[in-house]
């Protein structure tokens, strides 16, 4: 009784089994029909012979459609070539709904054209390898964590202030209290978190209103964010490379036909082990200086500055202790050198860019407030944080990791778009 | 050198340790101090005994206000009696931070002012208890669908159309593009998944602009969203009981602690086996009558059928077949009797309401047409939706779960407010 899928089929050779789902493409060749049908678990190559069904049987094969929904019936074979190990010799078929000509041919299309037919595009093999390394990374991040005693801490979506200005922020009216604005970040929450349990994740959509049209940007994002009391710079630097030793490890050791599909070369990936190499913010200007990038200290680094920094090494790179004038203001200073944070970013091999970026938070009260000033923050819509300072203040890190980039390198993939099944950009908002 | 945290000290008995957290409370007797520290994962009592401390470690302890943060270094000794079978003597004591006078004392406070401190508040051992039950619901939710082959389907936030009307729907600006919508549910775009990828899972916030100030409702919520290509209303409540059976299951095996905490009466839950009890909207209709309800085939049930309803059963009940009228456009009716639909809802026993709604949906062209103009919606903004169905449709259902109320059943709680860190209401929208 119970349904059997075609990832599945491996235990079933010898029986005859009815398998349903849809024609992914097919082929002739005299008295025989190769219908390669797929259920969403994988691809089956199924041979029509004419002697062994039907002429009803074989005249619909004719009638058959590309992603036509169907129900094939036949005994499984053991078949090396077959990419599940299996093949089908059809007995029967039978034909639930015959499509209608489907818009994505095996011809090349635009991106502009896939994009709008995203809810058919997910069809496509390429399409399901990407979304299964995306399951697998989101998976390795839960059990990442959970395995670790952290408890999840779902961060509100709407928050009450503009912390930082509106410009990048979506906003809502929210009944009559004004306006909500659309959350970029749960770390702050999380912080609170951090403090009540010890060790948390925050893990999330996030969104950001940037006018960006980059290869790197999403509009609606999703981020995990793990938030430790107790940690400083060196143990978030820690946590940060077992994470991604983790979250690697788990896609190459379940994933590996997804990354074949996709034609990935794995590697680089395999070299992503703990410890990371690190290099201080400065070594980092010194390096690109080294490398003819006008840049001078104290400059915030860009996409193509990352890629210069990360093709001086065959896995990611930590770079640490940026300057504080162009960190957030709750990044804690550094004690012996002010002018620096405790900060830490994760950037990608392969020109894929920052990935993690995180930092010892400031857990001086006073020293907090002083940095709201500076920055020119409204403090009291930051006074329920400043609290956390008030009542029993620890050191404490933490950091924040999008997931779409980390499918993109994972992936190998060119653009963030097909990281997520539908992705919302400045100009993209369908379906 | 790797930190010790309270829930591992019963595998550090005999042995000298030291434990960073917070003073949760303390007492004299003479010349011995009881200290309850919390660290996130557990209370531990630390008796100080004078003589076995420096005079200035003594005096320390007196210094100590609710929530100071503190390390403690002492013996670990067994006692059964304690939380976590064992307690700490001190040999030594280092204070972080004095706290200020904390706001939550142990005195009764008002449902305003907790939630207005929901970032201390959240240090409670209730609270404690109520996130790490939402956790592992959260978790069992996962690993339900993950061990059967369901792919995670992230469906956007941000949605081009308002579907059913704007009233209960938060809007933003979207660059040049208009308006775009808070997601309400992700279930047709996992419909787009089913039939791309066969099993699919959407989970993530939803939004709900209602002005409901009931103990059921937030404004932010989680959901999570089955979608199965070829499962009908009888396979879909198969799923949604063995769904429940799991998740109970397994709060009942790790979270025992918790439920206790909370004072939580487990007869119930320990019912929750598959298969459910079943009845037709019909029959609920009988039976509401019968208990002197005025309800009339037809009528949608409100919170208080609801619980007269669950009130007959000790486990949770599945009602299905309700009116085609009240339910909404994409379910698909009974072919027996088009007055009804294939829907199912799940309600919680003890007065807890719906927490599963789902439904066979629509699979045929003509049909979801016809019911899109019924509904007066505007077409144009679901032919991506109705494109499912022109391109190999197949039977397909699937139910949505609000982890808001699950936590409120399983934890019995009276309001949904205490389920999530930091609650979304009409009335509330900080911290």
């Amino acid at each position: 009784m119970s349904r059997i899928y075609i990832e599945d089929l491996h235990r079933h050779v010898g029986e005859e089994v009815t398998i349903r789902g849809w024609l992914y493409h097919k082929r002739s060749s005299g008295k025989i029909r190769f219908l390669v049908v797929r259920d969403g678990t994988g691809l089956l190559q199924c041979v029509m012979v004419k002697a062994n069904v039907t002429e009803e049987v074989f005249a619909l094969s004719d009638a058959l459609t590309q992603e036509s929904s169907l129900a094939v019936t036949g005994m499984v074979k053991k078949d090396d070539r077959a990419p599940g190990g299996v093949e089908m010799e059809i007995t029967s078929l039978s034909v639930i709904q015959i499509a209608k000509e489907y818009p994505i041919s095996p011809k090349e299309h635009g991106v502009d054209f896939l994009m709008d037919h995203r809810h058919l595009w997910l069809r496509s093999s390429r399409q399901h390898a990407i979304l299964r390394v995306r399951h697998q990374i989101i998976s390795a991040i839960r059990e990442f964590f959970d395995n670790r005693g952290f408890i999840l801490m779902d961060a509100p979506i709407f928050t009450p202030a503009a912390c930082e200005g509106t410009s990048t922020l979506f906003e809502t009216e929210y009944f009559d209290m004004g306006k909500a604005y659309l959350t970029q970040s749960g770390q702050l929450y999380g912080e609170a978190g951090a403090f009540a349990l010890g060790k948390t994740y925050v893990f999330g959509p996030t969104f950001r209103a940037e006018k960006s049209k980059t290869r790197r940007h999403l509009t609606e994002f999703w981020m995990v964010e793990p938030e430790v009391a107790f940690n400083d710079l060196k143990d978030n630097m820690e946590l940060a490379e077992d994470f991604l030793e983790h979250i690697v490890a788990s896609v190459l050791k379940h994933r590996m036909p997804e990354l074949k599909a996709l034609e990935r070369n794995t590697k680089f990936l395999e070299n992503v082990k703990a410890p990371l190499p690190k290099i201080s913010y400065t070594e980092a200007v010194d390096l690109l200086k080294a490398k003819g990038v006008n840049v001078a200290w104290g400059d915030d680094f860009g996409g193509a500055d990352e890629t210069v920094i990360s093709e001086n090494f065959d896995r990611p790179v930590i770079v640490h202790h940026y300057p504080t004038k162009i960190k957030a203001f709750y990044m804690k200073r550094d004690a012996e050198n002010p002018e620096t944070v405790l900060a830490m970013d994760v950037l990608a091999p392969e020109g894929y860019g920052e990935i993690i970026g995180g930092s010892q938070r400031e857990d001086d009260l006073d020293a907090l407030v002083q940095r709201i000033q500076e920055h020119q923050l409204p403090q009291s819509a930051f006074e329920w944080y400043i609290d956390l300072r008030r009542y029993g203040s620890v050191p404490h890190a933490g950091f924040g990791l999008g997931v779409e980039r980390t499918v993109a390198w994972i992936c190998g993939l060119d653009h963030v778009r097909e990281t997520i099944p539908f992705p919302r950009m400045i100009y993209r908002l369908t379906p």
